[in-house]
């Protein structure tokens, strides 16, 4: 079973991160996203859904129109691990159009 | 300029549709799905999100792992219009793998 990240780890790893916040209440990380339209939104959310099946670690996520709005966390662990860390640096990635 | 439905043409159309309820607080309405799995799940997102391109009509939408959640509203009208029922028509008939 995947461990959660310690505090000192976790911050570090989101201090590295593009605009990753703590979500209020929860053990998990959100960040917000905006496009040009829907049809740049949804092909980032269809890069970032073959990932995540790749990776068999999945996001919780929002979209209207040209928004999207990504929470990650890892269930199995309740909180932050490795993976959520991993699929947010892949995500920033794309999102910067690298 | 698109007009909302009359209350009594929304409560026939809606009665025909597919378990779609009204949001509380909103002239909108809603729908949860479940799939067996992500890629089911995000394989219906992806056909929802080829029609509501195509029609101009884009959806609200929550997604975690095999869960999706609809919202359905139309902006321009602050309200539900014929556009809505529409989609929520084709998103009914994709559902029951029709």
């Amino acid at each position: 079973m995947i461990e959660k990240l310690s505090s000192e780890q976790r911050a570090t790893q989101i201090a590295q991160l593009d605009g990753w916040q703590n979500v209020e209440g929860r053990d998990a990380i959100k960040r917000q996203f905006k496009f040009a339209d829907f049809n740049e939104a949804f092909g980032f959310m269809t890069r970032v859904a073959i990932k995540a099946q790749e990776m068999d670690h999945h996001p919780e996520w929002f979209n209207v129109y040209s928004n999207v709005e990504i929470t990650l966390s890892t269930h199995d662990a309740n909180g932050i691990t490795e993976r959520d860390i991993r699929l947010a640096r892949f995500i920033d990635e794309i999102a910067a159009g690298k």
